[in-house]
């Protein structure tokens, strides 16, 4: 199959790893266009499976080892996806907004969480990390296969289209400390951009939010903070 | 100054990048034996900074670029702490407990997150990766400066040590949900690999817990699970 080396204006990116493949096509086959397999692959139980949902979804399987030079530095790499990209619309309900983020494994840890905290809405502030780097798909371990994304070109723009969301933005001078709010639903838990935070303008939307911490660092990193807080929002539905 | 490619035998290790030296020599100058700044660094004040501190601590200081191409391959390093290993003892308290963990970038996740919420301490269970690796120490921002780190054989022989420590190990069949467990001082809260998580040998040990997710993922990402669980742990000392 024809590989190039992935950039932000192709139309398809790539899931690396037999992982993150099986969750692509065990959940959206029509989003897969092509699987590639190492010639060095040897588990005939996961070939078997993949041979199987892409003969049943019409989807091209080839034996080579030429992809993996050009698009996997990891050893451990055996099987390549070739993804449409597929942005969409979020849907109404609970969701996690990225502002300015700057880090594609830090935003794929975030789709692991949002999707394991069953917040699978993910509204994205530009200027913003390429969502569909392949690198964003694999540290979301495959979840990035299970997540609306969105893309919105301000702050004003997500938040006009979701006037009933109660916004939480994160903030390290928020007012109240997250162990003592009650967040309500459909919530927009707000995080800013890795090294700078949110704009201090976000200190009159909504309930400005706090994680409390010791003084021994400046700040959590980003995945951590969003996954403690989606941990918090949604306890009450997980007991 | 003579630099080599970093191994887990050496009896050094590296802090790359100017916030995570200057963690070092703020709160373990002892520790430090060198630091390399790149000739293209231009930050006067931060430089200033470290050649104060270097003099009063006598620490060598040079300014050369051949370091930089051996031990990093990020292009915004341009500052390098030659730091002494300094594995320890672990003080009585809280704890974070790690068995087999096989990431460096986790653990160091992990150490930025134990400081944060005042647990620095970290008992690690062998085998498991180099807590010396630079990869480590650059993930923990700095916060390594300020952690205890002990290594251990076994499980048994750090619960030999501090029998008065109550034992969480976190499971994926743990018995309790997190959000209904009052979790009681000293704790140790433990975590397993990456990939496989802990033993079933360790539901009889202490009180076991499960962070709930939904079905979309297998598992949450570990440095995500033991903050939610530290976060968890301590909520009542930050309020």
């Amino acid at each position: 199959m024809k590989i190039a080396r992935y950039r932000k204006e192709s139309e398809v990116t790539y899931a690396l790893g037999a992982t993150v493949v099986m969750e692509y096509l065990n959940n959206r086959p029509d989003l897969v266009t092509g699987v590639i397999l190492h010639p060095q692959f040897r588990a005939t139980e996961t070939i078997d499976k993949i041979n199987t949902i892409c003969k049943n979804n019409r989807i091209e399987v080839s034996t080579e080892e030429k992809p993996f030079n050009i698009l996997s530095q990891k050893e451990n790499c055996f099987v390549i996806g070739i993804i449409k990209k597929h942005e969409g619309k979020l849907t109404a309900g609970n969701h996690v907004v990225l502002v300015n983020p700057s880090n594609a494994g830090n935003m794929g840890t975030i789709m692991r969480s949002s999707v394991g905290f069953e917040v699978p809405n993910l509204a994205i502030i530009k200027p913003a990390v390429d969502a569909f780097d392949p690198k964003t798909i694999r540290a979301s371990m495959g979840a990035a296969a299970r997540i609306n994304i969105q893309t919105f070109d301000s702050f004003e723009e997500y938040q006009a289209l979701f006037p009933d969301n109660k916004m939480y933005p994160f903030m390290l001078d928020g007012s109240k400390l997250l162990q003592n709010v009650s967040v309500e639903k459909p919530f927009s838990l707000i995080f800013g951009n890795e090294a700078t935070g949110l704009p201090d303008s976000f200190q009159s939307v909504g309930q400005p939010i706090r994680i409390e911490h010791g003084h021994g660092i400046d700040s959590l990193n980003l995945p951590i903070a969003a996954s403690i807080a989606l941990f918090s929002a949604t306890s009450e539905d997980f007991r």
